[in-house]
């Protein structure tokens, strides 16, 4: 079983290094959120990440939650850390100080939010979810529902769940049948009928209360998607119990100790949030949170599988190196020697490390976009966030599946066995590619709505941000990965014509693509990142820093263009393909 | 939970139509077994693995085998299916009638070992290891030790094991502890002391007696593998315990229903196989048989999983299809109708097929292999079967993984909780890329041995082989496969020159390309395996026949050369840049 170990000095390579944070921060008007604060947080959250979190996550695997009698039961320890994170200020760290938060930008506590993930991913969900319905109530509440709730969700005595999935209605949310009625007894009130699955921390005692955001239609309402309607729905009102119940708590593959409910309401008081129909809309706002947050969690786990992997592979003698024995005085060499071994493990550390690049990137658009400035660098902020929460949801969880597996397979037979900890990893990761929206749905919504939007301009402001790091002067290590970043940015925009040509006239042509469309631009995305990187780590070398660190980021970066890169090939090719050799009815015919 | 229903007319495809396995036989001189028969032996088969197999899977997935005070308990329903396979003739269906045994040659009965496989993988490995216990026996045993053991483990009263891992000795064998010493009261006998793990069916019930095949060394070897001997060790003898036992039962990710045991001799009575210190070589008869069989598992699993994704896209309305409604009258669409989902669908399709077309294939050559004769064919195809064992182990176990993971990604939420079924294959599939030689082994054998044996004559002769396909007429519908492939094949030689010569100056070389290099040869292995299919199904289209079912083979093949193929790009792009990067020291310090 590995221990959690906050790696803080990669972090701030990103966060310093590479994005320049703290000058972004000061440009913003942030300026007492400095080098040393950033990192000072990052210290204080290490420390709980390492010593309070970090043993959760093997213990809610071995102790799923589970139904007792109404009572949703998780590990003592799981309400500890709750109490402990909430007294450290943690569950206020990013919220306005008017509800009690410390409002601090999302770039300066990223790092403690992958931390957390990493640490105790199952664990962490309930918070997070918490931090989503509270970002909702802010934006969409009634000035009363804001003071009723967030300065409570802020201290966290109180957690948030989100309610859409009903069992015949999951990605498709027209299908809904949960019922909304007028409170005729309470002006101003609705009552809520129905049955949610997949409701995440949806019962539990952590907190004192547990406001769930419900997704629900009113009578006389559109069909469809239009037609919904967002509420809150609370628990406990003035301390008396609500019309809601949880029925059950799903057996899963991971994630065993997050509690994920079937949670039944019966004429549950209710309020409405935001205007009659307009539920989705809200719920977008949930909805982008969460999917960068399933982002991260993609990235928290790959973290955990690399430093599992790298440490098995240091530790576990066998065989002998090809070419020098590396321990000659012993019976075997570590398996790190190995060729086969050395590519899995870069495979992990640059799709790991290339993950974080690009994802905290994204949270530092989203400062930009947050900042409540209407400069025209904040609009189009925002619109390269919507452009690329997909992608990062998407990519970041896929390549998390490839993660923990290359974690288990470096551990051989051990990787298989529960007691060594890495096949968990894994079995979390696979719920990353489906909640939030699968997988495929994200890559419908980018094919489908952010390439489309406004005839591709927002693609083409973003390629061209991303080629400004072919400006800069390029040392001989890194030129192959520039020349074919270059090669990759052009393709990228030849693809998206091409696309978008073909959705014309066939419209599953979108469908078709939308997956290995999503995995090039991830692709590509790393190697900007890694470009940007390796550039910062060759400047650093000149000045004699830390050799072995930068050289590492260096290798690492030529790693990936020469290995992971060519992967563009094969998904461009499957991209202009088409959807013919899939629509075609025979092949999946009877 | 799915319940498995054998795929009798994809079967019959490949091994009547495609692989003429009838009339192979009858050149081999074995005509009893004709077109009728082997039709006769699928349908028993089938009717077993649905009726008795099928619901051991989950059973024994939720009810893991698990250790008793030495005693290792399973279902009872696992006895019952073990008798019932063993009265049925099963147990002995391909072992020599002079044992008792069926005689069967293996492409008459290789469709049965595949459903036995996907009905229940964790019981049929019970059987499967006996298989190549059996096997070994007959090569390298003494007349006294094959008459004293195979009619037991034909009759199926005993079982078999083969016992090689120690905890500090794994893929490096030559670590071995465990010790081999002459009895110095039984002549010709020797004891046995030392501790074995990761023993699959090491301990049971389902059997009177279990024979162990141990790898110990004798005093005085030589150092290394050359220093190993192999054993015969049962675990009574005469209905007297001999000196083994198993000390515990793992917990593992996947395959609950097979216990993986710590075995302990104490100075187990044993005898030798074979030669003293020749225990490696007897040991690959094993390995042989044993790494076909896990990719027929990786093919089981692959089957499994596509017959639940293909059931619940069919099932599930959710959506609407972009160009038409496919159910106009009802409130959504099958979710078979988007593109996103026929992409998974058909991507599980072509690889759990392409698999199939494949294995068949090598199985049939091992037949020509072990039909007795001293023909240059039969020694040809020993030589391309060895070449071919190590793809197919890896190549099907890896896709295993992918069709397993996309199985759960097309059933979405519901795919990840544990009722549904279908997270188990990830799970069962996952051990398949680890045991009989990790999948990275694998890559290391192929390059490092089966490519450069007599300097590549082998692979000349299979390519030669593999063009024959390209001779005949090609239907414009599958001349864009036909062209690619032609392109690949010679690809597949230019690439392997180049390794050769880029491995004389460093032999990292080679194991920094293998995964690639397996992966490149896999896929285009099923491109010529779909090239065969897709001319024998429009021959047939021809004629007028099952127009859905042939329609549907060369619909698969068409979207298989252009959706899945193009992965050739970067595998190959990935061989070619070669091992510096990968071995850079810098990339993994510290």
């Amino acid at each position: 079983m590995y221990s959690y170990q906050a790696p803080r000095r990669d972090m701030q390579f990103v966060i310093h290094e590479v994005l320049g944070c703290a000058q972004a921060l000061a440009k913003m008007g942030r300026s007492e959120v400095d080098h040393d604060t950033i990192n000072a947080i990052m210290e204080e959250g290490a420390k709980f990440a390492e010593g309070v979190l970090s043993p959760l996550n093997a213990e809610g695997d071995q102790t799923p939650a589970y139904w007792d009698n109404g009572v949703v039961r998780v590990p003592d320890s799981f309400k500890t850390a709750h109490q402990q994170f909430c007294s450290g200020g943690w569950s206020g760290i990013g919220a306005d100080p008017q509800y009690g938060g410390q409002g601090l930008p999302i770039q300066a506590r990223v790092a403690t939010d992958e931390m957390f993930v990493s640490a105790a991913m199952a664990w962490r969900m309930c918070t997070g979810l918490t931090d989503g319905a509270m970002q909702t109530l802010i934006s969409h509440g009634s000035a009363e529902q804001i003071q009723g709730t967030v300065p409570h969700l802020v201290s966290g005595v109180w957690t948030g769940t989100m309610c859409l999935t009903e069992p015949h209605s999951g990605t498709d949310l027209g299908l809904m049948r949960t019922r909304a009625a007028v409170d005729t007894q309470s002006p101003g009130q609705y009552r809520i009928s129905g049955t949610k699955i997949y409701i995440s921390w949806g019962e539990h005692e952590l907190s004192e209360n547990i406001v769930h955001l419900v997704l629900a239609k009113l009578p006389d309402s559109p069909a469809g998607t239009r037609g919904i309607s967002l509420f809150l729905v609370p628990k406990k009102i003035d301390g008396q119990a609500n019309g809601v119940r949880c029925l059950s708590v799903e057996h899963k593959m991971g994630i065993h100790g997050s509690p994920t409910c079937v949670m039944q309401f019966d004429e549950a008081k209710a309020t409405l949030i935001g205007q009659v129909n307009g539920g989705l809309a809200c719920m977008f706002t949930m909805m982008n949170h969460a999917r960068l947050g399933v982002g991260l969690q993609g990235l928290g786990l790959s973290e955990r599988a690399w430093q599992a992997a790298s440490q098995y592979a240091r530790d576990r003698l066998q065989g002998r190196s090809m070419t020098q024995a590396a321990l000659p005085g012993t019976s075997a060499d570590p398996i790190i020697v190995h060729p086969d071994v050395r590519r899995m493990l870069l495979t992990l550390r640059s799709l790991t490390e290339g993950s974080r690049l690009l994802l905290y990137y994204v949270y530092q658009l989203q400062d930009r976009e947050l900042s409540g400035d209407s400069a025209p660098e904040s609009t189009r902020a925002g619109e390269w966030v919507a452009f690329l929460v997909p992608i990062v949801k998407a990519f970041l969880t896929d390549s998390a599946m490839e993660t923990t597996s290359l974690a288990i397979q470096v551990h051989g037979g051990a990787g298989f066995i529960r007691a060594t900890g890495v096949e968990q990893y894994l079995r979390d990761a696979k719920i990353t590619a489906i909640y939030e929206g699968t997988n495929g749905i994200q890559a419908l919504d980018l094919v489908g709505r952010k390439l489309a939007a406004n005839g591709g301009r927002i693609l083409q402001s973003l390629l061209l941000e991303l080629g400004q790091v072919l400006q800069a002067p390029c040392p001989p290590s890194l030129q192959p990965l520039a020349t074919r970043l270059a090669e990759l940015l052009q393709e990228w925009q030849a693809l998206s014509v091409h696309l978008l040509q073909a959705a014309a006239t066939n419209p599953d042509e979108l469908g078709a693509a939308g997956a290995d469309y999503l995995a090039f631009c991830g692709y590509t995305l790393l190697a900007w990142s890694w470009l940007r990187a390796g550039l910062v780590a060759e400047a650093a070398l000149q000045s004699g820093q830390e050799p072995e660190f930068y050289a590492g980021k260096v290798a690492v970066a030529r790693f990936y263009a020469q290995r992971l890169l060519p992967r563009t090939l094969a998904h461009a090719a499957a991209v202009r393909a088409g959807a013919a050799s899939m629509m075609d009815p025979a092949g999946l015919a009877g």
